[in-house]
């Protein structure tokens, strides 16, 4: 049960959202932007390095909401996105993104974990200042998206069918606050 | 020497979000809404929260400077906001700010950490829901800008002297886009 009193009909972070959207505002536009580019990283990397970091602070809600969209971006390709939550090192994606998941894991535990050799490793491989840049950030986003969900017991749906449904909404046509606030309860035929 | 190139002028999260302005404008809203109002829990109760946290993450630009913009609220008692930062159960500060304390500082090791317990206490004392909905989101958003500021090693001035000037300046004007992407270096009269 939720820590304060939200609408049980909307799911995770949604709810919290409707609670109170003044901060849903910012909050759903730096998820766009930060998730919804393709500018060097692609929407599948950065859904893969939000998802990993949201399955180290083992916050269900967001692992599987933002693994789901993964998996939109990556031709349905759930077994990949397990690989990268759970053993990225072994998965069958790029040196770089390796090089980028493994600062991402490093920010989850505290920004001074990145070491200089993370981050010449990752530069070596063509990590940009930018990817450098957005991999840090996404990663200190779900540290805070991950803790706002599970520290007031937002409401997780455990019916594992529903995430796909909203991710493909989202795959479709991007975060906001009009998703995050949107008061359509999830029996609606919407899912997430 | 920061991760990233960016402006060495420019201290802590002020570089990275010149380097970033797209996402620098929601972190700069986010902190605004979440610090600069008055509505229940006061603003010197908001930044008491966030220089708490930035202390448990060993966040020293953070805790710097959000504890000399406490100091600004709170008639210049800089023992008090120490004491809140290491030891808040013994400081002068009312039961129920001690108790959306504890809720923040297990929000910092992770949002499962808040327990019921904790929750049922701060209610007892008068806690609202929008008490500890914006309790546990100001925590959890600096779980996200102190990762944000070590996990890309941004510059951090060490001279003490220099954060209460930049503090007084948010203190009068609050947060936003403008101030944390200012161009200003720090050796123009300004500070932090």
């Amino acid at each position: 049960m939720p820590h304060i009193n939200v609408d049980e009909n909307l799911p995770g972070i949604r709810a919290l959202m409707a609670f109170s959207p003044a901060s849903a505002t910012p909050m759903g536009e730096l998820a766009n932007l930060l998730l919804r580019s393709n500018d060097s990283l692609s929407m599948a990397d950065r859904e893969l390095i939000a998802t990993h970091v949201s399955y180290l602070n083992d916050c269900f809600y967001c692992q599987q909401s933002h693994g789901a969209i993964a998996v939109c971006y990556l031709d349905g390709n759930t077994d990949l996105v397990e690989q990268v939550k759970k053993d990225y090192a072994h998965a069958l994606i790029s040196d770089k993104l390796k090089a980028l998941l493994s600062i991402a894991a490093s920010v989850q535990k505290g920004g001074k974990f990145v070491t200089p050799e993370q981050i010449a490793a990752a530069k070596e491989l063509g990590a940009t200042d930018r990817d450098i840049h957005d991999t840090v950030l996404i990663a200190a986003a779900f540290c805070m998206f991950n803790r706002y969900v599970d520290g007031l017991a937002a409401n997780t749906p455990t019916d594992l069918a529903s995430y796909p449904l909203r991710a493909q909404q989202i795959a479709d046509k991007g975060y906001g606050n009009h998703i995050f606030s949107n008061k359509q309860p999830v029996h609606e035929n919407e899912g997430v």
